[in-house]
């Protein structure tokens, strides 16, 4: 590993940071930016995802299509208030393709209610092809990958 | 990102690695040390945080603030017996300040009680300014903002 | 901290990114390769560690008791199909043995049924010694300190 390969590891891991920063924030305005304009992004359960089903409780196939479900979760804002945390942790280079980095992630969401209660909200890992975009790095692929397939229906929320 | 810069950046990682390890060891004694002499820490809720609410659930203007509050915990040590264990991921450098680097970590405390029950203590994130002191760097600002505003009335125990 | 340091440090945090994947993944097969010939790992309690009990949950002082361990768990299959999630944060070095490197790291495990219900599950340090192995780093001892005591009877699964 060279400096360059350091680097480059420790530019995702700020990666990862940003994006998760932005989805704790509530700053969903700025979550489309941080995926490539002709990306695929997924949520789905393990148990689809090792079957090879191609549907997901969310999937979008462009950054527009991001921007709209931010815009409808916007206008839709009929829930009570609440907050997100990510824990991120580890994550993995797992291979260098020619159109990018192949990295996965662990990751866990807690969720806090108005009241104040807390709850597990998610976990599982992210499956991602990570591709360079001038000085930054964005996501041509993302799927979130759950490990549970008893799926709030708030999971409108991206994760 | 120079060699410099990723050095700085692995030193942070192990500056929250040894706060963490410190608070989970009990070892509170060696908890001040992390921070400067004339440091701000302050625990409080996001909602009070984003309301620019001066007042904390813990608020200390000094290292020696800090060791008071450790000497009172000990003599009033009448809680039962329990381990914390704190997540820290990721960590983000937000910005650099002439007086140090702002630092972001999001984290996670599981609570163990004797009997071998575990709770979701709290979550949310470190908002920091660290300093150089010598070799090692340092708290200047530590500000512990927390997702749920229901605080358990334990919270007397750094975080 | 040169580049050496820096290079030894990030392979450090793909060794644990690699251990936790194999067992989320449930590649129980692959597991034992982690470990030297002679490794010892034992997963105790936080209380018996610090009493300095020798004994363990689960215990083992070479590589190939632990692929003994893996056949006993695939031949007595009989609990519920489950997946498990570990979050592995922050990792610290710490300390430089002639043997290896000394290498602390907290972590978290939840545990989701078939059903989707989510638990979790774990929660404590790792206080390993790791050791070089050509290109690679293997773990000659792996202690899996327990903050709770209480252990669902399901613990035959390594941590």
């Amino acid at each position: 590993m060279d400096l360059a390969a350091v680097v480059r590891r420790l530019e995702l891991e700020r990666l990862y940071a940003d994006y998760v920063g932005c989805l704790d924030a509530d700053a969903l305005e700025r979550w489309p930016d941080f995926f490539t304009r002709d990306c695929f992004y997924r949520v789905t359960s393990a148990e689809n995802y090792e079957a090879g089903m191609p549907l997901g409780l969310i999937r979008a196939t462009s950054r527009d299509m991001l921007k709209d479900r931010v815009s409808a979760l916007r206008e839709a804002n009929i829930y009570e208030p609440q907050r997100y945390r990510h824990l991120v942790a580890p994550i993995r280079i797992r291979g260098e393709a020619p159109a990018g980095l192949e990295v996965e992630a662990n990751f866990l969401v807690v969720r806090t209610m108005q009241d104040g209660e807390m709850t597990l909200f998610a976990t599982g890992r992210y499956v991602d092809l990570v591709v360079r975009a001038g000085e930054d790095w964005r996501f041509a692929t993302k799927e979130v990958i759950l490990d549970s397939r008893r799926i709030d229906t708030l999971l409108a929320i991206p994760l």
